[in-house]
């Protein structure tokens, strides 16, 4: 599977006649067979810049979309430190064990900085990526987190119709990637690690707001005093954060990678969490919404795209002037948008 | 000056023809030789949602805008029961004994559904608006808080080229308009008020950031000891916060509208302030990053609301598929904004 996507890579960059791809339907009946192989190809041809990659990526979308749906997707964040590559090598393992399809995703806003993770995320995760029940993938590269976005819940319906039926989305760092994820997962999990007492400082609000569930890592040996002290002081911050809208609190718990302690008691509380969820009809609602959030921000991102890709000399001479004081912000933007529109008349002419 | 604007606001719901309008060369040099009645007409211009209105605003801000930016923009917000409107009446009128001209806007997301506010700021501000060297403007009514935040950024360039040096921003509620502001004023002031210890609850932590400095208000009689308690209590949140990018400290004071404790050293403090990131290039920096936020902003804000306007009807069928998981968001977006971009070449044939 490496290798296809090696060669796929390869591929990308070089001529497009060198292997001709299979058409969206061979692709598509392959994924839905549960092809890794294909799987793994349609996800390049998600990421791939090229105009052609990108019509036959749609196709096969449009494809699998009706098949996709029926995993549980769950994002996993927390800072760099508190042990996110262990705990879902804990966590995908228990999983599997317990007959699961495991597909592992990651979102990195930073991953266009650093390429080469799929061999860091093979090697993080050395005893999960040795098993045959799971998918992991690394962060796909692209120009903003959005683009990098898009395409990962992209992955996810291919995944859900190669037949993976649950999706762990890891989020790298802590900021901007988690509001992504969270429009595209449907429980959040975020970990926390004992600190010095001041373990919430690092974590913006707003995250922990978004949170479903919190898991204080590395309970064991020496650690478990802490941990537990953070335990209770991370309940207690909890407290004050609004209610989740379906009434269920905040669950917040204490785990280990190393001894597995309260790793299955975690899937136990996302399974209930789900089931839950979607008796009172708010998975439904959420995932509606997240549709929704994605088409809008999808229109939004390809008209700015078409009118930077058009305008950006006009744009960034306008710019100057704004800057200078020279010119108003909201006029100069309405004469670039009218000049946009009459530009693009021309170019179709 | 509130009859003038009573007058303007009749006349945009009547006939334009009523009473005729100056041009934009007499409104300009009615502004800039400091006429209050002009300025106030200008601003209801600026308000208005009638084309012609807007071109006429349009060309007068293009004739004020090179003698803007001589103030110094006081963004002021904390949340309802914090004692703003006190604080600023007491501040306000310590700035015109000093021999300043004070401007009061307020920005208020909720203005659209509470009505004749103008009556409101002028009661709840009384001995302040008594005074002449002062201009009291209450919150535009807008669509969206964009919208308002918009023209309240232009009603301050016309306040300064009428020569107001000092324009207090306030905010209502606590939420997103803070963020509206802060893209508008070169230091932030959030007001707090001493509560049973958990003060900075209701406060989001990206506003306690956004903060250049903290007074807690009602600091008199019996209150005095409580409010010096959530004054360290802040000091010591304050500090985990990241610093100001000039290396400035956010800083935590106690005042009381009503002994006119803490008043004067809170404007002594914002002047300081404002000299040390003026000296430092602090000051023209974030001024030049606010245009070009706003040019941004504006870009997108314009071009969406086109898109909206034309392509609405399909959008909302386009929508419905995409929530029931018929059709993806991304390549639903895509046809879209095809489209869209169709439909405006069709349109202007």
């Amino acid at each position: 599977m490496p290798q296809a996507e090696g060669k796929e890579k390869t591929h990308i960059r070089g001529s497009v006649k060198k292997k001709s791809l299979p058409d969206a339907e061979t692709f598509s009946k392959g994924i839905l067979s549960g092809d890794i192989v294909l799987l793994s190809r349609a996800i390049t041809l998600v990421e791939s810049t090229l105009h052609s990659h990108q019509e036959l990526a749609e196709a096969i979308l449009e494809k699998c979309l009706p098949h996709s749906g029926k995993s549980i997707r769950v994002g996993i964040t927390g800072i760099p430190g508190v042990g996110k590559s262990t705990f879902i090598e804990a966590f995908g393992n228990h999983l599997i064990d317990q007959g699961r399809k495991v597909a592992v995703l990651t979102i990195d806003p930073t991953s266009q900085l650093s390429r080469g993770s799929i061999l860091g995320d093979k090697t993080r995760m050395e005893t999960l990526s040795r098993r045959k029940e799971v998918f992991i993938r690394p962060s796909p590269s692209g120009d903003s987190l959005g683009g990098v976005a898009r395409k990962t819940r992209e992955t996810i319906f291919l995944c859900e119709s190669a037949g993976f039926d649950t999706i762990l989305v890891e989020t790298v760092g802590v900021g901007q990637s988690e509001t992504a994820v969270n429009s595209m997962v449907d429980v959040f999990l975020l970990l926390l690690i004992a600190g010095a007492g001041d373990e919430l400082q690092g974590i913006k609000r707003g995250i922990m707001e978004m949170a479903d569930m919190i898991a204080i890592t590395k309970a064991d040996g020496e650690n478990i005093g802490r941990a537990n002290r953070a335990k209770a002081e991370t309940i207690s911050a909890v407290h004050f954060l609004p209610a989740h809208e379906s009434g269920i609190h905040t669950d917040v718990r204490t785990c280990s990678a190393l001894t597995g302690e309260g790793i299955s008691e975690i899937w136990t509380e996302i399974a209930n969490f789900i089931k839950t969820i979607r008796e009172k009809g708010y998975l439904e609602k959420k995932r509606k919404e997240q549709a929704k959030h994605w088409l809008h921000e999808s229109v939004q991102s390809i008209l700015l795209d078409d009118f930077f890709s058009k305008m950006g000399t006009d744009f960034h001479k306008a710019e100057e002037l704004v800057t200078q004081g020279l010119a108003g912000s909201y006029q100069t933007a309405r004469k670039l948008v009218q000049r946009y529109k009459n530009e693009d008349k021309n170019l179709s002419k």
